[in-house]
């Protein structure tokens, strides 16, 4: 076995498979020549498509989950943990829920873009190791939930992949838009980066019913009218994005809850990956306040906040991941969306 | 649900993941600084290391089967095929075997490379369209086992990905030995480009037990005295690869059977994406007759001589694939592979 078997019962799976969903085509001018097949004449590209991963158990809740992960990662975010364990798409499984892991359009499996990119292996693993809060390299925090093995940190590592195209908020969100008109109703689960386009996602599709958000990152939606100030931090400057008043009222008609961990400072930092998170979680207090003031339905939980310490960037995969489950279980089953 | 449901019992899984293995290490030179972290000194980068989701029922069989991708594909060539039905990943954990399908290193979820690549989105499907043999453009091939509604095709389109560094025939097999070390003993299901490799890592890694291979491309090893002439067809021209005797001897030991499917011409002909599987079938006949000759225990089935017709380059997922499996499945049965 690949693993440490853990004992648990079998997962049991009616269906289970993998599409890809939305994107576009190119096509190139002139006309194919099947004699000279490698000339792009008339030949057609179809990219910017989403893959999904799916299973459904034999009875399955009624809205399925759409695990999207964050920045330089790809549905491996909600596999298996880096030090072993089970992830979240294997204990949803197990509470009941069919789910869909998914690689955004332009990353991993999705990897077609219309648009070129050129990658360089540029070493940056000690910045998201910070970025990623488990530390501050080489130290890791203390009490910090994450394994500290060395095999731990090297799978961490290597469940990055690069984006294959430039990443493009409306190329992605169009891509999750799209399964959601696929499969129908169900929930998002978002990380980081995901956070900001899964705003957009829910504007653009009413099938979104709910989002639990993992640390969204440094993209947050305001009415154009009410775009707060930019917060500045010693890494970057945070910017509310504006849309449309109709636009944003749709985030007001679904439940919503975002979850930050630990290790986030109070006050301004000279360690850039520390401070990101400042800001981060400052932004997304004010989104909160701004969406629950037109009649939303926002829940920010810093996780500290409620007793629960230590975790990283990635709790959902954190040494007490089933603890952080069991918060959003309760999400899910408070709002009725199980 | 996603895919038109299919009347099948619920899959049984004791366990499911994935993980990376293999790889190495880049390390910028420098040291460092927690203030300072986008710039790479002393960083690190981990690449080049190989991509796998397994599932592993109550009680499988003996041995795993690791299930290769070939050029221009990922995992999904072995999952839902393009019209919706289940691939080798599904019909194969239905008869009881542990399956592990991976992302070869710099392809799909195995992304971060060690080398540099441009990825530029040129349009080529029409060419694929005939390289994997479903037809001529625009005409398939009569009788091909192949769905021609449109939804098909897209999904065929879109289950291709690029590769994300060069690709590197060690640097795959490297990956896919890793894995067998991990896993230990198991069985190995390769397409297409993953052929060539296939035989490197079966000579790298004794506890690959067994071969099956779909449509090898142009790449196989002989003994360095051995080299048949090249071959020459309208594509390209297919020369053996030398390696030593001791390493071609590694293919003597394991039995080994490969798959060609239909609409192989048997005369040269000036249609490129054509001939080009003339050449390989013939370079694979020489290579057979070689492995033999030594002591080997290569069969090659080329489909239609047995009566099974309309195959493409993906016998796994034709139409007829269940049919497919049952050769294969009789493969393992004879060589006590299960």
């Amino acid at each position: 076995m690949a693993q440490d078997a853990q004992k648990q019962p079998p997962l049991v799976i009616q269906e289970q498979g993998s599409f890809t969903v939305g994107g576009t085509v190119l096509t190139a001018p002139g006309s194919f020549d099947p004699k000279k097949p490698l000339t792009p004449d008339g030949q057609t590209f179809h990219g910017d498509h989403l893959y999904a991963f799916y299973q459904i158990p034999p009875t399955p809740h009624r809205y399925p989950i759409v695990m999207w992960h964050g920045a330089g990662q790809f549905s491996k975010t909600w596999e298996t943990t880096p030090d072993g364990r089970e992830g979240f798409q294997n204990i949803f499984l197990r509470r009941g829920f069919s789910t869909y892991v998914v690689d955004q359009p332009r990353r991993g499996n999705a990897g077609r873009s219309t648009v070129e990119a050129t990658l360089k292996p540029t070493p940056d693993e000690q910045f998201w190791f910070g970025q990623f809060r488990v530390g501050v390299w080489p130290k890791y925090f203390d009490g910090v939930q994450f394994d500290r093995g060395a095999e731990t940190l090297n799978q961490y590592f290597r469940q990055m992949t690069p984006n294959t195209g430039p990443f493009d908020i409306n190329v992605v969100s169009d891509g999750v838009s799209a399964l959601f008109d696929k499969i129908g109703p169900g929930i998002l689960f978002t990380h980081s980066q995901a956070g900001g386009p899964g705003w957009l996602a829910a504007i653009k599709n009413p099938d979104v019913k709910g989002i639990v958000a993992f640390e969204p990152g440094s993209s947050f939606v305001f009415p154009e009218a009410e775009v707060p100030s930019p917060i500045v931090t010693s890494f970057d400057t945070i910017a509310g994005a504006p849309v449309p008043m109709t636009d944003f009222m749709a985030l007001t008609r679904i439940p919503i809850i975002i979850f930050y961990g630990d290790s986030i400072p109070a006050k301004p930092s000279d360690i850039p990956t520390q401070d990101a998170w400042r800001g981060r979680l400052e932004m997304a207090r004010l989104w909160r306040d701004t969406v629950n003031k037109h009649g939303g339905d926002v829940t920010l939980v810093h996780l500290p906040e409620i007793g629960i310490h230590g975790n990283t960037h990635f709790p959902f995969s954190d040494l007490n991941n089933i603890e952080i489950a069991d918060q959003v279980s309760k999400f899910l089953d408070d709002n009725k969306l199980d």
